[in-house]
C-alpha cells in the first residue's frame, strides 16, 4: 500500500476505530442549543494535552492538565455556555465531579477523564443540569456521534468544525479524527480555542507528544483573530492503538507519514476556525520573510496581526501598506525602512520603503478578495513566519459588547 | 509671591511671552481646512525633542531628532493631511525644506527649525501647496495665532487641543502653553500624537531635558487608545528665557514647582488627547496595584488597555471582569489568580479570584458611567502603574476602514 493521506470531509472524532461520541442540550445555554459533548474510547489509549498559556487558568485545565501528565487517557467531557473559571474551590470540585460521573458512568479510572468548558469566566456552573446532561451524554455515545459532540462545544461559531482523514501507514490503514471550536461565545463572548483529536493508531508516548506539539506549533499557534489568548484553550489528543499498526516511534519511517496527517488535520480545523471568527469579513495570510531570525519574523507578523488600524484597513478593502510599516516598525524587530519589500498576493506594493509605483486599482483588487496574502520581506536575514488573521469589523464589536 | 500654578484654558502655545504662531489652510486636505501650523519664538531658545520609538521613523522625525540634538531651537512647522512617511529620499528633501523654507523667512539657522507632519503614509508631499502655505503662515505669525495653529494640526480630533499656565516661579510668573493633536487621520486614519509646549522660563539645558521626560513618562507615555504607536510622534519643548527669571536649573529650589506646572499641561494635553479618541464613548482609568515591580504592573496594565474583548465590553456597559482577568493572565505579569482583588470605582468586583459577591447592579451603574476607573490589586508586592485608555466602538472600526 502506497503512502497517502486522503481528507474524509464527513469525519470527526468518531471516525477511528473505536471511538464513541455524543452530544446534548442540558440546559447551561439559555436558549436550548447543545452545550454538552463527550468522547469516549472502547479502550484506553496514550494521551497529550496541551493547554493555554494563561495564567489565569480555569479549573478544567488545571485538572486536564494533572491527568494528561500520567500519559494515559479514554474520555473527554466538554460544555459550552460556561468556562468554569474563576470560579475557585467550587470550580476545582466542579470539573472533578464531571471526569468522576463520566469516569463511574463508563468504568475506568477518573485520571483517564478529561475536562473541557468554555463561556463566560466567573459564573459557577448550574451542576444539577450538568449532572443530568453527563448521564444523557453517557447515554447517547455511538460510533456516529462525533457530529453531535461537535455540536455540542460550539458558542459564537456559525458552523462544527470537523474533519476526519484516512492515512495507509506501512501495511495497515489507520485514521485520525477531530472536533473544535473557534472564537466567540454566546453569554456574553471570549475567545476560547477547544479541539479534541482522535486517532486509532499506535504510537510510542514520545512520539505523539512531538508530533501534537509540532502539529500544534504549525496550526492553532499560528492563527489569531482579536489577539485575546483565553483562560481555557485545550487540545487533547487521544490514540486507542486500535488500528494495532507495529508501534510508530520517532525512529519509525512512518513517524514522518503521521506527523504529516495530523499537522494536515489541526491546520484544517485552525483554518475553519479563522474563517469563522467572529464578525470577519477577510481571511488574511501574513508571510515574514527576511527578519533576523524566527523571532523577529514572528514578533512583526503578531504586530500587523494585532494593529487595530491594520485590521480596520483589511475591512474597508483599503491596501494601505503604511499601516503595515507602522505595525513593522514598533514590533520590536529589527527593522530597516530602507530594505522592506510587501507584497499583496504577489503584487508589489513596498520596494526599499517606499510606494512601488504598482498602480492603485491592482493593489484594491486583491484587498476586495475575501482571503488574500500579503508577504513582508524585511531584507535582512533568513528569518521566517506565517500567520492567519483576520481583519475587525463593526460586527465583531457588536458581537462583543456583551449584554 | 508665593509658589502656585494657574490654568489658562483659553491659552495655547502664544501664551508665554515672545512666542508667536498662525495655521492655515494650504490644500493638503481635501476639503480646505486648516492644515499647516507654525510655531517661532522671537529668540532661540534651548529646546527639547521626544520621538516615537517606532523604527519607521518618518522623515520629520528623523530631521528633528538631528536638530534637537544641538538643543536650539526657534520654531516648528507643522503639517496635517500628509505624514511624509516611508518617501525615501524625496520625503528627507522635502522635510528639510520645510525647515529651510521657514529659516530663511524668520531669519534663523535651518537647525533652530523642526518640522512635524501627520497623516497618511506612503504619499509625497504635494510641495507646491506646502511652499505656499509656509508663506503664508510666515506672513500671519502673532501673539494670538496659537488657536489657529491648534486647529491647523487636527486630523479626525473634534476639537483642538491645547492650554495654558501661569505659574508664580519665586519673584517672577513664568507662562507655559501648548498645543496638541490626539489619534486619527482623516484620509485615512492614523493613530498620531503632536505636541508642542512653549515657555518663556529660563532653564539650563539638564532642566528642561529631565523636566520633559519625566513629564511625558507621565502624560503621553500613560494614555493608550488603540494600541498603534505612530510613525510620527512628537514632543517638542521650546523655552526662550524671556521670563527673565534666575535660570532654574535640577538643584534650584523652582525645579519641583516647574516639573509640577509641564506635568500638569501635558497631562491635560494626554487627556484630553484620550477624551477625544476616535469612536469612543468611555475613557478609562486602569490602576495596577501589588504588582511584582512596576515592569509587570505595566504590562498587566497594557494588556487589560490592549484587549479587544476588555474593550468591546465597556462599551457595552458590561462589567465583564472575567476578561480583565484573562488579560492579566497572558500579560506576561506574575500573576497568582487566587490573590487578584478588582474594584470599579471602588466597588468590588473580584475577591481573591473570584466573584465578590456585590450585586451585578452597583457594577452596572459605574460601568455605565463616560468615564470610570478600574484598580486591579493583584496582591503579590507594591509595583503599580496608571494608565488612560479608551473602549473600543463600531464607530473606531468606520472611522478607520479607509476609503
Amino acid at each position: 500500500m502506497k503512502e497517502e493521506i486522503t481528507p474524509i470531509e464527513e469525519g470527526s472524532v468518531t471516525t477511528p476505530r473505536g471511538f464513541l461520541a455524543s452530544g446534548v442540550a442540558c440546559g447551561i445555554k439559555a436558549r436550548g442549543e447543545m452545550d454538552l459533548a463527550l468522547v469516549c474510547s472502547e479502550r484506553s489509549g496514550r494521551v497529550v494535552g496541551l493547554f493555554t498559556e494563561n495564567r489565569v487558568a480555569a479549573a478544567p485545565v488545571l485538572l486536564s492538565r494533572r491527568h494528561a501528565a500520567l500519559g494515559v487517557g479514554r474520555a473527554v467531557i466538554l460544555n459550552s455556555g460556561n468556562a468554569n473559571a474563576c470560579t475557585g474551590a467550587t470550580g476545582m470540585a466542579d470539573a472533578t465531579e464531571m471526569a468522576e460521573r463520566v469516569a463511574s458512568g463508563i468504568g475506568c479510572p477518573t485520571e483517564e477523564v478529561f475536562v473541557c468548558s468554555t463561556g463566560r469566566i466567573g459564573v459557577p456552573l448550574p451542576m444539577g443540569k450538568v449532572r443530568k446532561g453527563i448521564d444523557q451524554a453517557l447515554g447517547r455515545l455511538s460510533p456516529q456521534g462525533g457530529s453531535d459532540a461537535a455540536l455540542g462545544i460550539l458558542t459564537t461559531d456559525t458552523y462544527p468544525k470537523k474533519m476526519g482523514l484516512k492515512v495507509g501507514l506501512g501495511e495497515q490503514e489507520i485514521f485520525l479524527g477531530g472536533i473544535a471550536k473557534g472564537a466567540g461565545m454566546i453569554d456574553p463572548h471570549l475567545a476560547t480555542m477547544l479541539c479534541v483529536i482522535t486517532t486509532d493508531a499506535d504510537l510510542s508516548s514520545e512520539a505523539l507528544q512531538v508530533a501534537a506539539r509540532r502539529a500544534v506549533a504549525e496550526s492553532f499557534n499560528r492563527i489569531s483573530i482579536d489577539g485575546d489568548c483565553s483562560t481555557n484553550d485545550t487540545v487533547l489528543v487521544l490514540a486507542n492503538g486500535l488500528a494495532r499498526n507495529p508501534t510508530v516511534t520517532l525512529e519509525s519511517g512512518e513517524f514522518r507519514l503521521f506527523q504529516s496527517a495530523l499537522s494536515l488535520l489541526m491546520g484544517r480545523l485552525a483554518r475553519m476556525i479563522v474563517e469563522d471568527g467572529e464578525g470577519i469579513s477577510k481571511v488574511v495570510e501574513i508571510l515574514i520573510e527576511g527578519a533576523s531570525d524566527e523571532g523577529d519574523a514572528e514578533r512583526a507578523a503578531r504586530a500587523v496581526a494585532h494593529s487595530l488600524l491594520v485590521k480596520c484597513s483589511w475591512h474597508g478593502e483599503d491596501p494601505n501598506w503604511g499601516r503595515l510599516m507602522a505595525a513593522i516598525g514598533y514590533s520590536g524587530a529589527a527593522v530597516d525602512k530602507d530594505r522592506v519589500d510587501i507584497f499583496y498576493n504577489g503584487v508589489q506594493a513596498v520596494s526599499r520603503g517606499e510606494r512601488a509605483g504598482t498602480a492603485g486599482r491592482l493593489l484594491r483588487e486583491v484587498v476586495r478578495l475575501p482571503q488574500f496574502t500579503i508577504l513582508i520581506d524585511l531584507g535582512i536575514g533568513s528569518g521566517h513566519f506565517r500567520l492567519l488573521t483576520t481583519d475587525l469589523t463593526e460586527r465583531y464589536v457588536r458581537l462583543n459588547k456583551g449584554e
